[in-house]
């Protein structure tokens, strides 16, 4: 890990583009340590007098038994301090490996990793609209990813290759990550099955040696919020868990409907919900890398609809960054969040208080920082290569400010004089190249070259851009012995069950 | 002060819109106290050192040496300390007025107050393109902020009307802030003359003895950066802190131009020019209100344009806010900042984290906080009603997250079981008119409801927004006597010059 950090930070950029960040600057605290301890002594009281379901699973409520937890029916109840206490065994940081090794990252502590849009049903572009995604879409979106340096893992579900069976889906999507990238990636947790054939892919990859020591593939599963945990999450914690793969317990809760209306509260329940999960990965394999995931927003009392970027959620980011810190679990949160259909004024302004927040809370990995749209019904192409290169300008920001003597431009003053300019002196000269973060997107010409160059609008850039990108692309090296087996691996798994599309 | 303060903490609303706000957060501390005292001492090194040049102005000169600074030729050094201990008499926090005692503002302290963009030579707007501003598009600009909840302050100059010969704009511009809105404005500054007028309409106003005592019209100043000041700013000190009206001094810097490329050293740089104005201030009238204006932004070192939004100033509004509390003088720093030409993506996500950070910096008063477009050269109307929705949301957040019974739910789980809805029962019902930042231009409606109401993007929704904002607009009462006395005193001021176009 320390080898990772290191090698880590001698990656040098003009912007900035390690294979992942360590942030050089404080988390904000919002809270006292009186609110926070207020929401933990609240989050306590959940699970020792409400407690969790745990639906459908009797395997984990009989480890749950055993493990001293009161278990009434599907009903699991913690002694107060016991979650806590079994959380404790989760390791702060931990490496995620990638083959290429170096592009492996660091979960957890000050270090930030940033992954694309998850599980959206439809894709966007300019030139077709809203559609259905496809697996072509998916590929698309995993080597935008790979192309883009602000972007540290190749995620997941990047959107649904909805021309793929359901239950064949899950063998493509991870085959696309290995075969298009070869960034960290995440695997499927959809159905118990699932969850064994990608991690089987990923032991092909990786040797089944190797990944019993190392995590190579992360899941994610979410909570059935309020306090409800079904069967597909508890199995993947017992595939993923097992075989000492990273998983994440993501309680998705619109305050007002799957949790209470006010912050602080479906904070505490999220922080319960979460524990009692995490405990669980504990008590399955002591040690096993586990992340807390809080994906908390808003929503119209209205009409119901949920609402991103709104000064709610990103609020309950910076919480959350406190409470996680203090149980020592690494968090994942926030990213590029929006309800708008497109990626237009409101998009940005509300994918950018949610992310200038989750960065801000210290989150360690960001679902969703790229290409999320409509409330994360559509993983939109200009989107994502727009927040990707706002993710560059937040790697920039997450190194701070240096206060040494070049940082203070000592002796600068005997070269210019007052009224007189910078542009040449020694001292810019000096750190021109990395003086300030270049964004590939934003539009920074005058007026007059901009009006001679056809008045784009942003979107419009990206769209070209993207295009521009995916022409580019070329794919990273992969033993073409592994590819075979990985192959051959998917073909008789598929070829064993008839298409299912439901 | 504080009934000003009593009375504005009881005003309510679903989206927080009192006649400003309290922050109930604490500001993000970026630097080590090591750090802040690194800058401070540079900036104290630059002043004793270096010094700042005041040019053209025999009587500020004086004024300087008198206090017992180094003065030779045009060059004031101050030694060690001296600057510092001069600004300790600027008042921490002070009330500015409306002629509505339920419109005024606190500057300083926790307190935040939004103002409209100032300065822009052009206009925008969906139907007409970019054209030059007119006196109308100042009106329009202040009915705008007049009904714009969250902007607190009618501004200064809202656009250049380019329609008045230059020698007038002053007259019409301060005669548009009293007759249409009645929330605290400011003067113009940009000759010694335009600042006596501006000052005599305020005084015809409010009358002279009241505003001798009390702030009613700001003014603001930049520094010709690198350390030179010049008569117009001088000028404007000398007329507006002897009558005991608040005036900001903003260096404005693009880092690599009229300041070092580095944060920092910028940020030293700024502290310094303006701890020398603000010196300047209290030498003119001990107690007179000021404010330290730091405007720092980056640039394209390959083309020399301006850059905003992007994360080097984002730092260096965190810094500044730091020092501001530390010299304990108010600050104006940030704002809705972008380079973009159009209201768009690019727009939006460069303004959200300008502001962002301007709000969690702990900024006191914000220009620019709404209409800012193409590097400050255009106001635009739909990124002004955009930005001021955004500006609600900041309001919000800036209320922090309440961790007493009902922030924590209590006893809402006896009401809601596992894998039950919060939408209807006791907690959520209690606070549901007041949960949530209501957005007027976010759209959040369904896909289908949103393709089926014309596929709107963002600026086209802001325009129709802004144009019905203006239909339904009605004026604040305005006492004909006082309106006559105004504009007499304009009239005739206007007949004694002869129109001037440069």
């Amino acid at each position: 890990m320390s080898r990772i950090e290191k090698r880590n930070q001698r990656a040098k950029s003009p912007n900035f583009a390690p294979a992942f960040v360590k942030r050089l600057i404080p988390p904000y605290q919002l809270l006292s340590e009186e609110g926070l301890q207020a929401i933990e002594s609240r989050a306590d009281e959940i699970l020792q007098e409400v407690g969790i379901d745990y639906r459908g699973d009797d395997e984990v409520l009989q480890l749950f038994k055993q493990a001293g937890c009161d278990v009434k029916g599907e009903r699991v109840r913690f002694a107060r301090g016991l979650a806590r206490q079994l959380c404790q065994t989760a390791p702060r940081e931990f490496a995620w490996h990638s083959r290429h090794r170096e592009k492996s990252v660091v979960i957890g502590g000050d270090n930030m990793v940033f992954a694309p849009v998850y599980g959206a049903p439809f894709v966007r572009n300019l030139q077709d609209g809203r559609r259905y995604g496809t697996l072509n879409d998916f590929e698309n979106f995993v080597k935008l990813a790979y192309m883009a340096p602000a972007i540290h893992s190749s995620g997941g579900v990047v959107c649904e290759p909805c021309d793929i069976p359901v239950n064949k889906r899950h063998l493509r999507m991870v085959y696309s990550h290995i075969k298009y990238s070869d960034k960290p990636f995440m695997g499927i947790i959809t159905a118990r099955d699932r969850c064994v054939d990608s991690l089987q892919l990923a032991r092909i990859l990786y040797g089944a040696e190797f990944m019993d020591k190392n995590a190579v593939i992360m899941a994610n599963v979410n909570a059935n919020s309020p306090l409800m945990i079904d069967k597909v999450a508890s199995q993947a914690a017992l595939e993923y868990s097992r075989a000492n793969q990273p998983i994440i317990i993501a309680p998705f809760i619109l305050s007002g409907a799957m949790g209470p209306v006010s912050v602080a509260a479906s904070v505490a329940q999220a922080l319960a919900e979460a524990m009692s999960f995490i405990a669980l990965t504990q008590i399955i394999r002591t040690g096993a890398p586990v992340l807390w995931g809080a994906f908390l927003s808003s929503m119209s009392l209205r009409s119901g609809a949920p609402t991103f970027g709104m000064p709610e959620p990103v609020l309950g980011h910076y919480v959350i960054g406190q409470l996680a810190r203090r149980l020592g679990v690494p968090l994942r949160t926030g990213g590029c969040l929006t309800a708008a259909k497109l990626p237009d004024a409101q998009s940005a302004y509300e994918s950018a208080d949610s992310m200038h927040s989750t960065v801000l809370a210290g989150a360690n990995f960001v679902l969703h920082s790229a290409g999320w749209l409509e409330s994360g019904l559509v993983a939109s192409y200009e989107k994502f290569v727009l927040d990707a290169d706002r993710l560059g300008a937040y790697c920039k920001m997450s190194q701070g400010v240096a206060v040494d003597d070049n940082g203070l431009a000592r002796g600068v003053y005997d070269e210019v004089p007052p009224a007189g300019h910078f542009l040449g002196c020694t001292h810019t000269m000096n750190n021109y190249e990395t003086a300030f973060y270049e964004s590939p997107l934003a539009d920074i010409d005058s007026y007059e070259q901009w009006r001679d160059n056809g008045q784009t609008d942003t979107a419009a850039r990206a769209n070209q851009y993207y295009l521009k990108q995916l022409q580019q692309y070329t794919p990273p090296k992969l033993d073409p012995a592994i590819d075979e087996e990985l192959l051959e691996y998917i073909h008789k798994t598929e070829s064993a069950q008839p298409d299912a599309w439901y």
